[in-house]
């Protein structure tokens, strides 16, 4: 890819994130629109009209909101989202003040090389001098580069201390808040044994619990089979939905010239379109009267005959629950496994009967089936790559060397065709990874997204990063790479980088720029919602369905953010150009989602800040991989110096060590210091343990036959 | 080695043996050695007094009492080792049973291999037709040795799992006794934050687990720097035991020809050599006098101001310090570590201080020290083993040729000489292991016994084992070495394997009949005794403690018999000779040391079978060495089915794991269900408290003073 291309690009996308942000600033003010762009305010009652007419307030806001304004508004997940992002924007920030002022003169200025050794093809462009490629072999001006390196490194350390030591102290002030939280006063156990003759589910866990915690033990829910009772419950509520909307339709025929109005008439045959022709409103009512003694019957049933080995044991302090969710309670150790109770909102009940050692397997099962996934797609992802030039494509498919020609066609095509297949393509996978996550048998839907989260992060890290890179190189040193095998995949990883540094600056550039503009504008959002609201809504309930925003999606915001982190990384020294481009991603990110997360969305659960230690290894691992790069790239530009390197990776895991030790903890359990905090209101367990009753099994007859009689 | 040394080695043995056996039949009938063969009785205040004048009556004694017998005189840990002792023996057994009626004869009528290929010299004894050596390449009768592989790991699996399950009932049942054991009242807390200004250490300790715990947390004891106290209390201590020793000597003294009596004198100068010559009477208490108010300023001095940041804390449950134990109480996972609380007696005060990542730290660099000891040692065991043969010896040192000439000496030597060196060698190490195990900074005698036994177990199975056997290789088949490089050892060990058969041969005899002779006869304990009662001991307390008997010495005593385990299961299949050798040694070892656990040992500390999970593990360890071996035997006889043994280091693994996942946490923490039970008598926390000060610290004015008021 030439300059000429680059600037295309660039120039490009900047006029689509200028466009978009106009359609934003025109669209947010219309009051139509204000279910899209402030779906947040409005479910809490807020205020939505802007205040000013100023089309950049929106700024203003995000950047004086406070952090405690982000928890008391979306939670502390979000805010710990924040932490990351601004720590990411720091260390670009940070990086950038030393190393464009250190290193781009240094490299301009070395003349030793005419052209560039490792690209195969021989063309080298303009933007190539910004790079280390243009440094000499075994030119001592790589001192620079190595002092850089640790720059960047001990930058990260710092800022990456900071923000673990933040993050661990919010999560400590909000769970030691003085509000009631359910899952603080459960915990959830798993594998409990086999019944002895003539015990119920419901005695055996009540007396082993009432044996070991005599004083603090409240109560239990048996966890049981759902599926039943869910479907008729589903059954149920869709003829109710369906009659709400036969009877708004029914009543908006009613106009003045027609006041008997018409009444909505359906077929009962295959979706709709067969059978016989029925009075919605009436088949409605009879089928909701059949359906709800089949429920309370079914209802019943569950909870007598679908008893499974889980429960939820309710104590009546929080030590007490938090302490019982860290200690082995039995001696066979795969038996009454306990862990601390998610919120009532994420536990995945069809998870929660799984054995001990399915779960073991099937986790193992899962962890093959990525891997696979993983270097199964290399293929195709090298294959793309491989296409990056046009030369390529035109050596590949002569037939489209006619449109080609055609220049405007071929500058756009340059510029996006290998960034845009690369982002469609990997639009289908977070889907399947997270039902593969779940297939783990994960109990909550928050250590899902971190388990769907890490598996797309190794995903787009080990095909998107390395595999582009060694794709580009694959073609021009094909020959290295047979020789050398797996064990130089870091010297052609130095390599080859080079080479995609422009690839890579476009693709953050494109990331940013399109990406945040959509995510800002909610274009796609809005188009569905007035196309659902005049098309298809008939009732209240289903506008408000129309417009419910989503959450923040982290199991790929995340992977996304820190594969743009990994490549500013790596190419931080090799190609510094790229690190303002980081930090604007980093920063207009900072403030497109603190409006996000102020005005739209919608947390889905609240894990207390659990993402972070997620997030935290994965930046060292990025770390980690961007100093063995260097290692690398230092050999194969021969200078000798290069073994000064080798004790950066050694710190990095020895740092990684440390904080997993220092805080990892407590956010894996609760502390208990944290835990014995004092509430205000003397707790209501009773309505604790209701509110992890699922919708499908709450019946006020119910409560009174089985579960007010333990 | 030839056969005919081979069987005067066993020989020798046995009537070494036979000898032993005869004098401890003998020996321990006298009334004036039951010190020696009954101290364990004595200690209990039990009979001594053999019943019978049977010289067998022992075996049946040993053989009759049940391990509830052991447990009640000897504790939990000696019966888990019991269980290791019969695991191993019925290993053997049920693994000869099979092994020599189907593996001899196919062996022994194979002769399609006119003599061994694999050995470098050219010899070939009778031995070696027992051994698999003797198979021709790629025979078909090989699939015989490969099911006996399969056999003897499924009934190793089958073994094991029955053997944890026993010990961990074993456990369970001992925790619940309803006898009041001091430590499961108290953890152990480490890495205390710094104090707050105005604050008291224990103000600061007993607000903090005030606050977690309101209602079981009784009180605190700050752990102490007692370096000098403990200085001033020995010193103390001495000079009373002097004291008495010559009041004694001069009531001795006082004949009816002398009723003045010798006041007895000494010098105080260097040693008792030089100096003035006091009368010791009147200077000891002198002394006593002076060191007592200086002992109780000390005392006072040491509880005010030598406090350290870690501190027992108490509590009123048993259930409370169980889960207290295994919960995270701090947001900073690094401060206020808990632990369970050790028994009093095995507490290492000096230890209590160390900080966590002091304690990391020096975890690591003992582990590299021990990695450099045990690579750093193969030198010299190489050399031994290349010495191996008489004729190699003569070869390097032709100055012994005229001595080695007389056949007597040179078949001793032959038998003797390289096991001996080998058994000398590594009676230097245990005390060093043990003094850098406790240099990691471990809080528990048990602990540091248990690191102490696995680094043992690592060095003799790397250093004698695989060092013996590829240092053997290493003279006949340098080349290969040189050309395979490391990842070729399981194939040299295959090969290698074979011709030390008869070298293990010897030293699993030598151990059995010499060991156990020498154990059970207590001999060198016995001359010392009756030396130091002589000519030493004045009083009655030093009698007392020139007769005390030591505890079983698991740091060394466990390695040794793993690494017999480990040489007997990796000979099994290709000398199978060697099964009745390891069933020997677990049987007689099994009755020797019945024998000693109920009238000799007194174990040192009760840790509940702690040694199981670690005794297991190498268990498995030595199983795994074994299979891949016979991979690389098989492979190196190119028997093509060889593929066949692949699952069985992966079952294996999974076997490992299992257990390690049902069994293992609860012998880690006391499981709550386990600390739940009701004991008889209400619990004296005032006691339990009491138990774990240091008897230098023990002082009825100071609990008044300090301990009292809290």
């Amino acid at each position: 890819m030439d300059f000429i291309s680059f600037l295309t690009s660039l120039v490009t996308s900047l006029i689509i994130f200028v466009v978009l942000m106009l359609c934003f600033a025109w669209l947010s003010r219309k009051p139509e629109n204000h279910e899209i762009y402030y779906p947040n305010r409005i479910l809490k009652g807020l205020d939505t009209s802007s205040r000013t007419r100023n089309p950049i307030s929106w700024i203003k806001e995000a950047i004086s909101s406070k952090e405690n304004d982000i928890i008391s508004v979306s939670g502390v997940d979000t805010a710990v989202y924040f932490v990351f992002l601004s720590t990411a924007f720091s260390m670009m920030v940070m990086a950038g003040i030393v190393l464009l002022p250190a290193l781009l003169p240094v490299t301009i200025t070395d003349h030793s090389v005419k052209f560039n050794n490792t690209t195969s093809n021989g063309t080298f462009s303009e933007l190539d001098k910004f790079s280390m490629g243009h440094i000499g072999q075994k030119s001592p001006r790589m001192w620079v580069h190595l002092v850089a390196v640790y720059w960047v490194s001990l930058v990260t350390y710092y800022l990456l201390w900071k923000a673990y030591k933040h993050v661990s102290e919010i999560r400590a002030a909000a769970l030691m808040s003085s509000e009631v939280r359910a899952e603080e006063f459960a915990i959830l156990v798993r594998d409990i044994p086999l019944l002895l003759e003539g015990e119920t589910r419901k005695e055996q866990v009540n007396s082993y619990f009432k044996a070991i915690y005599p004083d603090t033990f409240y109560r239990s829910m048996i966890i049981t089979d759902n599926s039943k009772v869910n479907e008729i419950w589903e059954e149920l509520e869709g003829y109710r939905k369906k009659l709400v909307r036969a009877e708004t339709v029914y009543g908006q025929s009613k106009t003045i010239g027609k006041p008997e109005g018409v009444r909505p008439m359906n077929r009962i045959g295959f979706l709709g379109l067969l059978g016989k022709k029925v009075d919605t409103i009436e088949y409605c009512n009879e089928k909701i009267n059949e359906l709800i003694p089949k429920l309370e019957a079914e209802q019943k049933d569950t909870l007598r005959d679908r008893q499974l080995s889980s429960a939820l044991v309710f104590f009546s302090s929080t030590v007490a629950a938090a302490s019982a969710a860290q200690s082995i309670h039995a001696r066979m150790v795969d038996t009454w496994t306990v862990e601390g109770a998610p919120e009532p909102r994420q536990l995945i009940w069809s998870n929660l009967s799984l054995h001990y050692y399915a779960r073991e397997v099937r986790k193992y099962v899962v962890y093959i089936i990525v891997a696979l996934m993983i270097f199964f797609y290399m293929i195709p992802i090298s294959i793309i790559s491989a296409f990056t030039t046009m030369e390529k494509l035109v050596k590949l498919l002569p037939f489209i060397k006619p449109v080609v020609k055609i220049v405007p066609v071929r500058t756009v095509l340059e510029a996006y065709l290998p960034q845009l297949a690369l982002i469609i393509f990997l639009a289908l996978l977070p889907k399947l990874l997270m039902f593969l996550s779940k297939a783990e048998g994960i109990s909550s839907e928050s250590h899902a997204v971190r388990a769907a989260s890490g598996k797309y992060f190794y995903f787009i890290v080990l095909n998107v990063f390395i595999g582009v890179t060694l794709g580009g190189t694959l073609l021009g040193n094909f020959k290295d790479m047979e020789k050398g095998g797996l064990q130089k995949v870091p010297e052609i990883l130095g390599k080859g980088l080079p080479d995609n540094a422009t690839f890579f600056l476009t693709y953050v550039a494109l990331k940013f720029f399109v990406g945040y503009g959509l995510e800002l504008s909610r274009l796609v959002p809005l188009i569905i919602f007035h196309l659902k609201k005049k098309y298809l809504c008939k009732t209240e309930a289903e506008v408000k369905e129309a417009w419910a925003p989503s959450d923040f999606g982290y199991a790929t915001r995340i992977p996304g953010d820190l594969l743009i982190l990994t490549v500013t990384l790596c190419y931080s020294v090799i190609a510094p150009l790229i690190i303002p481009f980081g930090a604007v991603y980093f920063g207009l990110g900072w403030l497109v989602m603190r409006n996000q997360a102020l005005k739209v969305y919608v947390p889905s659960f609240e894990s207390y800040g659990r993402m972070w230690p997620h997030m935290h290894s994965r930046f060292v691992a990025a770390l980690v991989l961007y100093q063995v790069t260097m290692l690398g790239y230092f050999s194969a530009k021969k200078f000798i110096y290069v073994f000064l390197i080798i004790p950066l990776p050694i710190i990095s895991l020895i740092f990684a060590f440390v904080c997993n030790k220092k805080f990892y903890g407590a956010f894996k359990h609760t502390a208990l210091e944290v835990a014995c905090h004092e509430s205000k209101e003397t707790p209501n367990v009773e309505r604790v343990y209701r509110s992890f009753l699922p919708p499908s099994l709450t019946s006020d007859k119910l409560d009174a036959d089985h579960y007010g009689t333990a």
